[in-house]
């Protein structure tokens, strides 16, 4: 039986990924010795990283006034590293978008080590919504939003629009549809779920804010330190960046970011539509913040919860379980989650409400 | 021809352990999903994470007074870490040993964000020795040193004592050898040298030493977070902890760090006897100070050194550049050298010293 993987990261890797991934274990491009044990400082590890770097590049037309890093420590890492680094020494405090866990995470931490102003949270209505943009503050360096809540489901539509600035953390959506990098400070997503394995975290960020950054900063949360030695101040997580350059050569092999926002598009509108058409699953994220990545969801009782995750994963269909904060069904949709995958699970979604109906 | 691989790290990884990897990435454990992919909150996950750390507390004999944590960054951010949780609100400040490269980057680290003092230094005679240990100063919280010195090939035999709590960077020895953790206020590594793969460093750290630490820190710079949370605060190098377990469960199998002692030394002396007895190795460390690990040496002209590189590498010994700070020859003769690499390079050795002599 084939098994389908929902899991909101790490994620589903495109099988041809994996083949190649797993012939670079035993012999990286016939050099006789595997990926894992090649020296970072080789010609043959340097064209990775450049490669990776190319492509995030043509992927995401990033100009060259923003530098593209390969970080350590996951978003976590940039919820410190975004304000040190670009929260300080401005007229005003930066300013959060609450919308999730993950977005108030970022604002704590920044308000922990800086100071942060909220701009508007959408927590009245259990974050089924995104929340309204107010006026940024004069003087603020940026303003924050998390472009995909995973937990809930919602997923910003356009992308914001501010005065100043905008930060993203797109760690549940880079690399599934464009993003117009230019009206950022900065844009920084984990690996795991569109574009990779776990262990690496990229950021893009405007070299001009680089520049402005403090001095004092432990050397790694500098992106000073990133910047100025291409990633290879210290030994970089090699591994995970050459899964990220052969996922994302795969994405430019199928049409890129647009060709991702088709298909998750795809995706998302049959399992949405299954949804709807039964009643016995209730949407959890409004309709009109509905993310193409996270499908949310819950049954009637926790009994009928646990009997749908239990059939699911007797058919192949793992990883649906909604995050512990929430419960419910939570069907996660990335890059290279099959059309089978999508088929199968609404096929057992409409005989589940069936059956449970009858 | 079978390539033999003496980088310096990342570095060579046992044959069998690349095997399982390999069929860990199609599909982990049964369960039709690969490692890569699979949810750091699965239960196959926290098999992984709690084997890893039994394997590590066994094979070192670690008190259940100490944290063992997987930790972001590298060694690098080590060196950040180490002075802001266990070098801040003492009577006096830290002190460290200076015998190499990392030893003096983690001194000036520690200088720059909390203030350090320099113990003892062997930068007299270019890092050949390991310097003199002066007493330290009382009230100071620990003495930072380099258990192993990569680049110049010294290493500490026995390790140092002081009258203060150690702290060890031992990431180009742990694990091969035994190491009294109980003398250590903490004891780091990254794993792609002795243990795995590059992406993951492991911190064992005093409990009662965490739990002063200043609570102002950058969340995952804070050993708290990793203890509290057992390092699944946020989404670990999931891929790199479990190269890791398998590599520590091959290192248990073979006979656990006396054995990995025994090996290594026979692996050293077979090398270091090469070196002696032909002339035309000039020997870098000073005898007394020899690391098990890295033995360096020079050739009489650049000239020869080159033609040394290019003719080792046509017999399939790679990986044997020195440092770029240093120049000249490096073996490193980690843990999953085999026996085979040693006597295929001293039979090259041998050869090319006759055929430049004659």
């Amino acid at each position: 039986m084939t098994v389908h993987n929902f899991g909101p990261g790490p994620a589903v890797l495109p099988d041809s990924v994996k083949l190649e991934i797993t012939e670079a274990i035993s012999d990286f491009h016939g050099t006789g010795i595997g990926i894992l044990e090649i020296s970072h400082r080789s010609k043959h590890f340097e064209q990775v990283i450049t490669l990776a770097e190319e492509r995030i590049r043509r992927l995401l037309l990033i100009p060259s006034e923003y530098a593209v890093m390969f970080c350590h420590g996951g978003a976590t890492m940039q919820f410190s590293m975004v304000p040190l680094n670009l929260g300080q020494g401005y007229q005003e405090l930066p300013e959060y978008l609450l919308s999730g866990v993950w977005a108030v995470k970022a604002f704590e931490e920044a308000q922990r080590l800086v100071g942060a102003n909220e701009n508007g949270s959408s927590s009245a209505d259990k974050f089924r919504s995104l929340p309204q943009i107010l006026p940024v503050r004069e003087g603020a360096p940026y303003l924050h939003y998390t472009s995909n809540n995973t937990i809930y489901g919602t997923q910003w539509w356009p992308q914001p629009q501010a005065a100043v600035p905008l930060v993203c953390d797109a760690s549940s959506d880079l690399f599934s549809r464009p993003l117009d990098i230019t009206t950022h400070a900065a844009v920084y997503s984990c690996a795991q779920k569109n574009f990779g394995c776990a262990g690496l975290t990229i950021a893009i960020v405007r070299r001009d804010l680089i520049e402005r950054a403090p001095s004092n900063l432990p050397v790694l949360l500098a992106y000073r330190t990133y910047e100025k030695h291409q990633s290879l101040y210290n030994t970089p997580a090699t591994f995970p960046i050459y899964v990220a350059e052969r996922y994302l050569a795969w994405i430019e092999e199928q049409g890129g970011v647009t060709e991702m926002e088709r298909r998750s598009r795809s995706r998302a509108d049959i399992v949405y539509r299954c949804i709807d058409e039964n009643p016995i699953y209730q949407p959890y994220a409004a309709s009109a913040y509905r993310s193409l990545m996270n499908a949310t969801f819950t049954l009637p009782t926790p009994e009928c919860e646990k009997q749908f995750l239990n059939k699911a994963e007797s058919a192949g269909l793992v990883g649906l379980k909604g995050h512990k904060l929430l419960g419910g069904i939570r069907a996660s949709l990335y890059n290279a989650l099959s059309q089978e995958a999508v088929v199968n699970l609404v096929t057992f979604m409409t005989d589940f409400a069936k059956r449970w109906d009858s």
